[in-house]
């Protein structure tokens, strides 16, 4: 599984949910591995881009129903299977371990679901969803505290500076592809059920 | 998905490693639903029993590999897949959630992979699985700090009363099947990548 | 499974093929649950929104091959799998109980396929498809007997009145909820063969 | 698919349970497609060849829990996958074609899962199961009204003369390979839902 | 499985790319199988209509990165999974069965990969993908040496006269449908792993 | 993936069937990926041990009917899917790249199915099958003349020294194991059908 951790975004990307369109990061990146992208990036999500229906539901008046002006997001592909029963799954396992490197930092987040806060302020969204030839998972942490108006959000730059706000979006990157490569591992020493 | 607790495990029941074949909890409960089982009583899975052939290598003149007077014992099966990549993914989930929730019992807790620990003393053990029909998957919590020789173990009895053992076991239990079922709901809110 | 049955139409919904969309039924009444819904209106189906591309060759110089100015309508949606076998096998067990259900009211259906027939005139259309996360069912059956001029169509007025064909719709949409979580219930006291 | 109509059984078969094993139809006649094996002869399930785990429990302390002196016998074999949903999906179909033959010939049944029943007395029994490379079907309809002593049983010969009884045989048999290869075809002239 | 040959390709059909979409052989010939079309014809794809990215981007200035005078075409489409690894393992057979059925005719090619080679020149183009209801293959093997000029292109006129380039298409589709057929047998003989 | 080749076979293993249990290779090897493992020895698999249903019912007098004193043997074992046709679909590409090694080696072998033959003469025997976690592929190369009494059988010591036979030997898993990684990169590149 290939990382690629855009340390300092010189390429400028920004996360508009065009990003979990199939083979973005091999058209991005020529990567023809299973893939991470890290990068540091402002959220700005159109309706017509949106994959959560009850988010575009929820917020049917609103132009941008997710937006910050700068946020660690994380764009992940696999390509194993297109069942989007995995793509959650392994959704849940990105979050959960954003979580631990969290806490490991100091930042006390909760978790609902897939969506991390930090007291009752939204730190975090994301999305998996499938597509014919893989699935695809986004997980946007906002840096910045400025969010779109209906939300109460939250940005890590209250709790960490720059350096420790990268070294979070590293860990976070390699944990989740060390967990996945450690499953792959256990299948493999794993009797079946007869 | 039935959630049966076991609070006072009257039937005695231990786990020995036979309570992971498939329909164990049809045969003992009569649940004909997804179903987590959760009891506190002795594990002993002799090396017949092991599904981790790892741990049968490594302790291949050890006649009872995995070994504990008391522990918490969740034993998952779900009928919707019997991919192994799934039964493995909802273990880490389970596992991670039980982190989670000894975490909020003031219990802090290291995770790597599927095993947990406190300072360097193994907490857990956890196997996932899969037959023909299902996927099970155990998770074991020590209660008591006795376990097998060849490995350093600790108990929450050292941390936590009675009630809140089966405090910690109840929640880890709703908190699992309300995440299971969370996901159920979110995958039929997202629309697929075209 | 969401049993959504429009007693009165008031939404006033036709079928127009557009319903076969995924996640429509969340879209129009915010379902989180696989789902039957149920109405009686006008079906208009224009050959851009037609799946099945045999009657498409068919009735090539026909703008619109399925038309009926008032049917019972049923369209369901399956996210377990987006297996079209499964989608095509459900589609005939519906069409299957929708004949049962008929016969009950003393209605003589005759079936070929997904083809119901009362003499030698035809009662119904469906089809089955299957998209990225889910698979869907559209089975009409004609409630006025005027349908497009190239069929000769039978409708259930002329043998059943108002309220029982309400009922006739409530019963068999009830019915294939009951077997489909039947099945479930099935597959969980079921041993393996080996 | 295959079709293997044993007239005269000469070969004596019986259903003992020991049918469903995988290949059974490949080492009996040397088959290698998908087959559907139909014959009369005798049914006499011990509760160790029994995969309806429901049926072992309730009829615990009977030794041979399915038994019928001559019961027509349809043992079906699909390669095409081993999901156990698919499996029961297919047995539905198959029970509910007999019941449309069967009303053919003026026998009326009545169905319930994948029971059918003529009055209030038990005219099958059927399982669906799978294995690691195809999944099996069984039905069973009584042609003698002895069956064991817990169930109420009726036979096809208080209704039918033998004649009919090979007649129904055959015409279920061919329907049902009729209706699964008519579903392929119909998968093969279906758009796919975007 | 259908053999559609058109040895005079009368209807003039060129490779453009979009006989890869889904049911255009029941679009085109009506057929209702798994199927192959062969005919000698034109290539030309445009860039919009190539699935192969890795192309797109290495030929990026360049209108038609695949273009023949005339070359044999084959289309292949399945049912019976949409599994993207199952389209590339079958192109595979077909690529290394074109070149058995070269070498059968003098023409010594070499294989990397899905490419055929002449000694260093390319003698074809292939491409697998999948849909959402089945998966398709296209292999064209140049008769004519022009190609496009980013290429050393070989064509088959070199080393065989009309009549044996017509008899290799023929071949080469009647070997990958008896291998197709074959290994649907071998399946039904062999025991699973236990 | 794993290679794995024993040059000398210390280890003085053989093939007897055996070999096809799951994670053969984890346990004999500690592997913990997928695998190809190659040794040079004897083969002589029981009835009892034998998958093929064909070979035990055509040779049911003769007690190992697979029997050659010396063989080139890859056993194989892959975990991304348990499905039979996968399994048969990589044995095909297995024996094909067999024969592109024999013939660049200037042995020239003539393909049926999953068979290699020398004029009249059998080469190889070979086996693909599927379990609940993984599935396997065994190719036997003769290398010695002496088979079983009931087949032809020729061996490569009539054309090869011991030098090239292992050379074959190595290439031959080398070229295997390329393929099947060059096939998940051509996935990683390949744009869906729509």
């Amino acid at each position: 599984m290939d990382i690629i951790i855009l340390n300092d975004n010189k390429l400028n990307l920004k996360y508009t949910g065009k990003e979990l369109s199939p083979l973005w990061a091999f058209k991005t990146f020529g990567t023809r591995k299973d893939s991470i992208v890290a990068f540091i990036g402002e959220m700005e999500v159109s309706k017509d881009n949106m994959k959560d229906l009850a988010d575009v539901k929820k917020e049917f008046n609103i132009d941008y129903p997710i937006k910050s002006e700068k946020a660690i997001n994380f764009i992940v592909e696999h390509f194993d299977t297109n069942n989007i029963k995995v793509a959650y799954l392994r959704q849940r396992l990105l979050v959960m371990m954003a979580k631990e490197v969290l806490n490991d930092f100091g930042v006390k987040v909760r978790r609902e679901g897939d969506d991390l806060y930090i007291g009752d302020r939204k730190l975090s969204v994301s999305i998996a969803s499938s597509g014919l030839v893989s699935h695809k998972i986004h997980l946007g942490l906002n840096v910045s505290s400025k969010g779109p108006e209906h939300v109460k959000v939250v940005g890590l730059e209250e709790f960490l500076n720059e350096n420790e706000i990268k070294e979070v979006m590293k860990k976070i990157a390699h944990k989740y592809v060390g967990e996945v490569e450690r499953i792959e591992r256990d299948i493999r020493k794993t009797l079946p059920i007869l």
